[in-house]
C-alpha cells in the first residue's frame, strides 16, 4: 500500500489517459474543433505541425485549427487518429508524461487508406476528475 | 467515494472492455464463428454490413456469418480486427456503451496489408462476470 | 473479494502489461538493443524471425538483434511496433500468458507506410513490481 492518492497513480490513471484520448480524438476527427480545444487546458500549447508556430490558449488553438481545416474543405476525408503505446509517467508537479503513438489515418471515398505516422509528446493533468492537455508537441517519422 | 459496484465503475471497466474486444476479436479472426456469437447476449443485435438486415440472437448470428464469410472461402486471407480508441460511457440500466475505432488488416500472401477504417456503436453488458455484446452496430468511413 | 495479490489480478496488470509493452516498444523502436534486451528476463527466450534460431539470454537477444539489424543499416527507415488486442491470461505458475496483434509499421522519407501483421505469443513475468518477457515466438500473417 501507498499514500500516493490513487488518482495520481500511473496503473490507476492509464485506462482514464486511454479514455481521455479516445473522447478527444473523436471531437477531432468529428471536426467539433471547439469541443477538442476544450479538452485542453486555457494556457495550453499544442504545436502539431513541424515549421508551424505552435497554438496557445483554447482560443488560440480554436483559430488555428480552424485555419489549418480550411485545407480539408474540399476534401471528403474521414480522418481518424489512432492513439496507442502509451507510456505514461508521473511528473514532480502532479501531472503526467504521456509519448505515445499516433497513426492518423485518412480515408476518401474508393480510395486506399492513407497513413501518417507520428509521435505525441504530451502533458496532462487531471482538473476537477478530467484529464486535459496541458502541452502537445507532434513529431513525424 | 461511491456506492456504485466497482465492476460498474468505467475505469475499472475499461481494461476489462479492452480484454473483451481482444478475446472477442480473436475468435471472429481465427474464423471460430459460434465461439464469436457466443460472446453475445443470446438476444443480440450484430448489423455489421449497411444494407444488410442485422443479425438477432446467436443462432442468427451464425447464420449470417456463416453466410458471409462464404466469400472468404477461396481467399486466403488473414483478417485482424483492431479495435482501439473506446469511448465507454456507463449507460442507465447498468450497461455501457462503447464507441470504438475498428480498423481490419486484410492480409494475403505476397500482397500489401489492405485496410477497412470503420467505427463499432456497441452495447456491453456484463452477465456474472463476464461482458457480452448486446448490440453492434458497424459504420464505414 | 478475493485473497488473489492485486498484481496477479488480469484486470489489475492489464493495463500494466500496456505500458510495459508501450515502454519495451519505444526502446526497440528507437534501436536501444540492450535496453529492449533489459525488458526479458536474464534467462529469455525470443523467436521473432521463422526459420531463425531463437535468441536466448539477454546477451543472446542484443548478440541476435545487433546482427539482425545490420539489415536496416543503411535504410533510413522508423520502425513503429503498435500491440494491441492484447489477450492476457494468468498461469498457473504466477505468470502471465500475453497473445498480441503486432502491427510493425515501417516509414521512410518520402514514401507509403510498410505494414507487417503479427501475433506475439508472449510469456510475462513480475519481477520487483516489473514485468519482464519470459518468452516471446512472433508468428507472422
Amino acid at each position: 500500500m501507498t499514500t500516493v492518492p490513487a488518482r495520481l497513480d500511473p496503473v490507476t490513471a492509464y485506462p482514464r489517459v486511454q479514455q481521455f484520448y479516445a473522447a478527444q480524438m473523436r471531437l477531432l476527427d468529428e471536426r467539433d474543433i471547439r469541443g477538442y480545444a476544450g479538452t485542453f487546458t486555457e494556457d495550453a500549447e499544442f504545436a502539431h505541425t513541424p515549421g508551424r508556430e505552435p497554438a496557445r490558449t483554447r482560443d488560440g488553438i480554436v483559430a488555428d485549427l480552424t485555419d489549418f481545416h480550411r485545407r480539408f474543405q474540399d476534401d471528403p476525408m474521414q480522418r481518424r487518429h489512432w492513439v496507442n503505446m502509451i507510456d505514461l509517467r508521473l511528473l514532480d508537479d502532479g501531472g503526467f508524461r504521456a509519448t505515445a503513438y499516433c497513426l492518423v489515418v485518412k480515408v476518401r471515398p474508393e480510395r486506399e487508406p492513407v497513413f501518417v505516422s507520428c509521435v505525441m509528446h504530451d502533458e496532462l493533468v487531471e482538473r476537477d476528475g478530467v484529464f486535459l492537455t496541458r502541452s502537445r508537441r507532434v513529431s513525424y517519422d
